[in-house]
């Protein structure tokens, strides 16, 4: 299934879906090269995940401190005094407008000096949660406009854009590395055990619970 | 001329283009915000600039510190270990691949924000110098990706587009703005006294020559 001598750098978050990715990508290309972002997130818990599950997994991993969204937007990802809820205009509070276009824009940019054609993120469109910048179509336009930026052609894997949480558990049962969503990170509460009540936690056990797959990571309350 | 209470961020880098940019939106709309990086570059010569045109024009400032181009990438703008010439690939080194890309970004994120809908930026295919990320059709692209992230219309403006560097020149004479070019800067090697040697300084001398112009900018040779 290796392509020849290929490589792909993959956005790793230490979240369940970017570690899914992650082995998707191990199996797919010869050589991985992991990124992750410090963006001032209010968990560093998501930090130690990433980096957990990278020396693992045996991926070298480049850690990036951006923190230009502090300084332009309110949102309850980097900012505690903002509640996790849904606004007026549909989206919820944890949407950081731009997110992803700044996130897959560095990842490029990474890419294209180290002579690597393709990028791996863990976007879906299935359980998008409102997020604009997580659809199919935002990532295509995305990877024609970096083409333009730079005349160099680029790919953008996104293995989970039509998948149900609970097709993602199957899929990383299958990958064979179920064992590595034990350190990832998903609490929105940045809890280690997981709270098991968040928005984020319910939505995990609910796919593990229709894959009939038993999560390994600990919970608080289930 | 001016549209009904119009608002626009515009990103000024301290240059002659953008601070034409500055005084061509000063004239299109009620209300303006400049944007400037901190990237790392190596002449802070720049940043001066920037801080006093938006001083002098009475334009808000907003400084974006910002330094993953010098982990990301080697070239001529952000190490001074980096010859300026042109590479095999016929891109100069001063090429910051992605640069625009991230700058419009935070750009427009930060006029998301502000619930402004217009950008002005000071690319130019005409005099483009092989940077692929300053063409027309990577304007549009930038546009419709940034649309699809937020759901939210943006106009990306670029005077400059077509215009030859002597035309960019008098369009700032009609503007009534030509005393500003003096605090901008142009010179490749962060000089005051510009150079008046180096591509940069050449290239807006010849500018100038050719619109029949007196450039305010002091240099040392000429």
């Amino acid at each position: 299934m290796k392509e020849n001598s290929s490589k792909a750098v993959i956005l790793l978050s230490g979240g369940q879906d970017s570690t899914t990715c992650l082995a998707w990508a191990k199996k797919k290309f010869d050589k991985i090269f992991a990124i992750t972002f410090d963006y001032g997130q209010r968990h560093k818990t998501e930090l130690l995940s990433a980096k957990k599950i990278a020396k693992l997994s045996g991926t070298p991993l480049k850690i990036i401190k951006i923190d230009v969204f502090k300084h332009l937007t309110k949102n309850a990802l980097t900012d505690k005094f903002v509640k996790i809820k849904i606004q007026k205009n549909k989206l919820p509070t944890t949407f950081v407008p731009g997110r992803n276009l700044i996130f897959i824009s560095i990842a490029l940019i990474y890419a294209y000096q180290q002579n690597i054609q393709n990028i791996v993120t863990g976007v879906c469109q299935t359980d998008f949660s409102g997020y604009p910048d997580c659809r199919n179509e935002f990532i295509k336009s995305m990877e024609k406009t970096f083409a333009l930026a730079t005349e160099k052609k680029f790919k953008i894997h996104t293995p989970l854009m039509w998948l149900t949480k609970s097709k993602t558990v199957k899929l990383m049962q299958k990958l064979g590395s179920l064992n590595l969503l034990k350190y990832t990170h998903t609490c929105y509460k940045g809890l280690r055990p997981a709270c098991g009540t968040c928005p984020a936690c319910k939505l995990r056990i609910k796919g593990f619970k229709e894959a009939q797959i038993k999560d390994p990571l600990k919970y608080a309350k289930h």
